[in-house]
């Protein structure tokens, strides 16, 4: 998507360690114009799939996922990383592993949300190593609900995980696809 | 809000110790058009009020805000509970006790993205003892920004939050305020 790989290059933050800073639109500050355009993407490119409903985890999947779910007309689920105290019904849980933060956390689904008729679409912010979505997949595998693909707004081209989630079948749509960070400047994957 | 009073009756479930669960259009599952019908709901109360930045904290005050600041055409910042990796510039910060959860959460925010020409409208899924809306005036505080008012989703009007900010001065606008739970049934402030 030409709009969001002009606004990396523009806001878009390289730190140490391939970390990707882009706080002013999506992960800290949001602009809703663009979640938008992002959301109605998202849309399009899964308009004939009948998704029923959108899959995410909070906090950063939330923007994304809330806007596609407005464009397909469905409900969006977002997993908890942190149990609240107001779910205490069965959940289905997954480990997901953070290489940014080396921690694990167990993210949780109620499992009245997400049914075997779903036709789900995983939303996330970004896509690196695949393991929020490898944890999304899982919680979807449990709940035997089918799912569609995994829309992403930002995938590091260059790290494992898109790879690893095509080759497991996984549809992934990307729509900024980073191929490297040299010399500190965003360099996109050429299609 | 008529809409989001019935959808409250119909699928909200009052549970031990005044809490409400709305966890399938709210929480944990949201209901994308609902959310966008209550951003557009705030945007016009607060239309005159020449609203620069939206400003809530995570997880569940993301979909109400992100659909205001759609309809207003300002960005939304959340303010942060844990502090991300990519975090790393000078933050404010508030400490915001949970009375559910019974923790201290100190919240944040980069301070590049608050400034004292802002005039802030802070938006938050729910309204109880007003420790979420007091961490983010605080936060305004630091930044010298001004708080043109609160947006809240939900109040617990029997609760002491909503008076504590309207004594205060602050503009309180509750789209829909609960004055009980009895017979586990949820009874509305009439206006």
């Amino acid at each position: 998507m030409k709009l969001l790989e002009e606004r990396i290059k523009e806001d878009g933050l390289v730190l140490p360690g391939n970390v990707l800073k882009v706080n002013s639109f999506l992960n800290h500050q949001i602009d809703p114009e663009l979640m938008n355009t992002v959301g109605q993407e998202f849309a399009h490119l899964f308009r004939d799939n009948n998704i029923t409903r959108i899959l995410t985890v909070e906090s950063s999947g939330i923007a994304p996922a809330i806007m596609t779910g407005l464009a397909l007309h469905v409900p969006v689920l977002f997993a908890r990383k942190t149990k609240s105290s107001t779910m205490n019904n069965s959940l289905y849980t997954a480990d997901v592993y953070s290489y940014t933060k080396k921690v694990t956390n167990k993210i949780s689904v109620d499992q009245k949300f997400l049914l075997p008729t779903d036709n789900v679409l995983i939303i996330d912010d970004f896509l690196a190593n695949g393991q929020a979505v490898s944890g999304l997949l899982e919680i979807c595998r449990q709940a035997q609900a089918h799912v569609e693909g995994a829309g992403i707004v930002i995938e590091k081209a260059f790290q494992t995980g898109g790879a690893m989630l095509r080759e497991q079948g996984v549809r992934v749509e990307s729509l900024a696809r980073i191929a490297s960070f040299e010399d500190d400047t965003v360099h996109f994957v050429k299609e």
